[in-house]
């Protein structure tokens, strides 16, 4: 940490910062320039407590320097984390992976075919919601626990693996019985006690920013799951709230490239939640997977128009064969290539 | 709701909306302007879902007129809605509340210590944290469950209630055992299991607005509580993410008058998080209740630099004191009064 | 327009609303709902004044149908624009055309030496910076009016069209006399007497997006050049301000296909400002043209660590290289091509 | 600045830093963390260029430490500016200024009325847009010169002095002819070439916060002015963009201490603007007063459902009796007191 003094601070105001850093068990540094004083705090393990600070005669700022997480780093892990799902699948690597299906699971028939129509199409993990968080306690919250035993159903059907969202720590096991990744979505990114429990639930993790969540604070929420043990994390990129209400969210796809320099682990985006309107689905999962996405997740429905939820922003089988089509080629452009369903055990 | 036409839709692509709209079971009503044609939709109980309309040819927009929420909202129920703790102290009357303490519960003698302090400057009801949401998982999580018991301590030693957080739905009923007010998280804020469950546990709710959540969601997440049967909750407004660091947050204070005029349930603010700097708690205290905020949640500590968290944004009981008087002040200029703290049974 | 009432409205106060209607000349067509009763506006030629409602009793909202934009809607003219510079270049139509060059034109030497080396890596106009528009007044303002001679010399010796910002009404003609494009920054785009006299000048017009500005913004901004009679504006999408501090800006490529589906104009972006980072301008021009950019404006300089102006994100010649290659790729697997550049006269 | 290096960065890229450092003429101190290393550089008059160092080997991050504005700071100069206009108002002293008037000049007659009411109620400056920036090119566009000659009929008949504002360089001589503060709108706060000329028009200068401008960037905007030898500043906090349409914009009441701390400008709240809506206004004024607002500026008409523009956000002269009324009550618990009018010379 630095501490920067005001302009006109004296030296005995200096020498108090200096005598409260090594207070504190810390070494103390003074950098004195031509417009004002700072003094470096160093030998510190992990972060100091800038409240410790604040208040001194003098003090006008306190900057950090080190970035607060660890294990989620590229310093921390210089090799890129490679996420294995069952079927062969792996997130981070070469290929791009497509995880494709309904908003919410609303029938087993719909989750069969929609699974069947998506793998045809290319897609090589199912997505699909049991448990809903919905804005409103009034919208459809979804059909719950059978939605799980249809989603398995979905799976043994067709080979892809399927991922879906855990809401509480209470259903944390009940979920990671069924599924093979547990999605923890944008509103519970900063869930810590679900984030705690996730981490030990030993299944792979689809973890979304917040749609007001810093890089720093995205990464913090993967650490929580890395610290208990789990490394098997993917990011997902879903959009940031804006202040234009045309657009409900803006599709952040600079964090692609940061985050692949700032950490080893996998990021995919969502195109679908990230825009909230159909027609600009496919546009931005192209330029989703140009930036470097290591793949989508993608809302798909035989009838969008008849979805229970999200229909404004799901797409149809025939617009998902249109778009699996064009990242492929943007993807080979890239020197990828989308990955291919696993074969029907 | 309102479906409103591509400038140049011909009149068979307005009878496909119409047709449309009389197979949901509505009554469709055209509109024809010189600019262009919209159908309004009639007769339906709650939303309609906007899917069904998205793709017919010559569809440009859809319009919501209606608002979301029901039971939160003025015109449900015009009069004000007075939530009432426990040695008479009520919120969303005449009377400014002050809730006050420190971040974080850190042992009985400071939590019992705080309380005194905060009670003889004026505050009516002591808040702490006995479990704490932090960015970071190497940051101090709090003292948990043991916490508890000192908060009841506290509230024992000075008559006053205790608001305190719970942030997942197994602790809810540990936590309503102890306080008198459950707080809900700006992170929790769409925490949908736990809004449901904090909704049927019997005791008043102090709910964080998200620090991306508009106010039509703030005001959705009071509904689901509603829904459970519980009119008793506080909204509080904690500063909105921002675009410029300098300030963490930007305390969003038109927000009071706002809720004011679309719902009956109260608002108090938060200038502590909302600004996250101790040299603005005062000055945004003020503003606070000149823009007729019900009450106030404010962060003490009688040595903020020693805090375990959030000392920053901490401020001294000396300060408080400070506080205190200059909002009294205020308050009278408004036509209220600060709220008295009851007398110890 | 619809004028919405409150949902205990009496009758006597929607008849109030009626009657101030047709006292303003235009037709009155109430809808009953059953939540509540709105008041259709129709017969309007340009937009209502909501002030002559918003204090009627029992009016709770006003709700605007109509776009304020006119001429720039694909309403009013379906068929894309294509704008022409000289040498044949077309923008808006099938080619994506690529402006590189650096932030600040410095010297003859400089600006001609970069131009041939950005001609040779595949440009087809020119950019760079006489007038700069620069935070503190104390940093590197521009060449000023020299740049502008020895922008036309880069043109002479290697043919590419030069784009150029103008800052201010007085250097108009002046700019306009020297460059093929004039470019308004994103800090003008709300400076409508410059947007006035640009669209007097007889040149086509880059006009960058304001960084908190709306897409409604704009076009409303493009439309101020419209309406003086020049059609050749070519919109940039040049990112958006956002909340997170690790990066400047959000490039927000969802409104590139939003511009196309509600303006005939071509859009291009911007991922040098757009990012701020010299290592996200080549994955973020990728996405741009993924999403369908009709052209890139990228900051290039032979040796940008030695750039007089935003080195941080200007990219050097062996990079642009790399950047032809690249989104040559993806236009391909789009469907169209990089324009190529024309012969030296 | 310090150059923060990568985690794992070798002595030699540690060396290569501080020879660039002294290359530049500055003075290299490598600061070995237990984290990592950083490397401060000393001796540097002005700022260091960024660019200089992000492509060396092993460097991740470049923090500067120093703000880039002089004049405006606090360090600068620790006592507040005063800025005196005619009749002697004096913004940034104990008195709160309230400067109040039609959004814009419509007539003589309503402009001499709407003064003579303001003055009445308690208004020291009389307020008043000539020429007028309006999103849409449709939209009344003020009636110009002709508005400024009235506002100086109005500054005759009730000796109010008179703001208004300027919208480009070529009318700065003429706008400074009639009007005693100069306004600078918030769409031009970066208008640089604006800037520098009303900082050599000699007189005072009403400079508002740009809607997405970071506190940074207004004082820099502020510097442009003092830089020309003008210190007569008043700057003007009015609502910054955010994400709930529910609210145009958001009063950054925190703002206000802030840029109290941070410079000796005085700095002025506009509720009209800052809310957007007529019910707003009062409550805002009150806060900001409450936050330590020098002054207010406020939109007045003696009939705002007749106003030709910003009708909607446009109080009453009856309700500005009230927000007068209500203020002088805060300002005396603030310990100031509301400015009173001069009397008629």
């Amino acid at each position: 940490m630095l501490v920067v003094m005001e302009r006109g601070a004296t030296p005995e105001q200096v020498l108090g910062v200096v005598r409260r850093i090594e207070e504190l068990g810390y070494e103390a540094r003074p950098l004195v320039g031509r417009g004002r004083t700072a003094v470096a705090v160093l030998g510190n393990q992990g972060s100091v407590d800038a409240a410790r600070f604040v208040d001194l005669p003098g003090v006008r700022d306190l900057i950090h320097i080190t970035e607060p997480y660890r294990q989620v780093s590229r310093d921390w892990q210089p090799e890129s984390t490679l996420v294995r799902l069952p079927g062969g699948v792996v997130v981070g690597g070469d290929d791009v992976v497509v995880m494709a299906g309904p908003c919410s699971v609303e029938s087993e028939r719909q989750i069969v075919e929609t699974a069947r129509l998506v793998r045809d199409a290319g897609a090589t993990v199912l997505r699909g919601g049991a448990f809903k968080p919905r804005t409103s306690p009034y919208s459809f919250q979804g059909v719950g626990e059978q939605g799980l035993a249809w989603l398995v159903r979905a799976r043994e059907e067709t080979g892809l693996p399927v991922v879906t969202e855990v809401m509480d720590t209470e259903s944390v096991e009940l979920v990671a019985r069924h599924a093979d990744v547990l999605q923890v979505g944008a509103r519970s990114m900063q869930n810590f006690p679900l984030l705690k429990r996730v981490g030990r639930a030993g299944k792979p993790v689809l973890l979304k920013r917040g749609y007001a969540a810093t890089l720093t604070e995205l990464l913090l929420a993967a650490e929580y799951i890395l610290a208990e043990g789990n490394d098997q994390v993917i990011l997902c990129e879903r959009g940031v709230r804006g202040f234009d209400a045309a657009t409900r969210f803006i599709l952040d796809l600079a964090a692609i490239p940061l985050v692949h320099r700032l950490s080893h682990l996998p990021i995919v985006a969502d195109p679908s939640h990230g825009t909230g309107l159909r027609g600009q689905v496919l546009p931005m999962a192209r330029a989703a997977v140009a930036a470097g996405a290591d793949g989508l997740l993608v809302e798909v429905h035989p009838t969008p128009e008849r979805a229970l939820s999200d229909g404004v922003q799901t797409i149809s089988t025939e617009e998902f064969g249109d778009l699996m089509r064009q990242c492929r080629g943007i993807a080979e452009v890239m020197g990828r290539r989308m990955a291919e369903p696993a074969e029907v055990a």
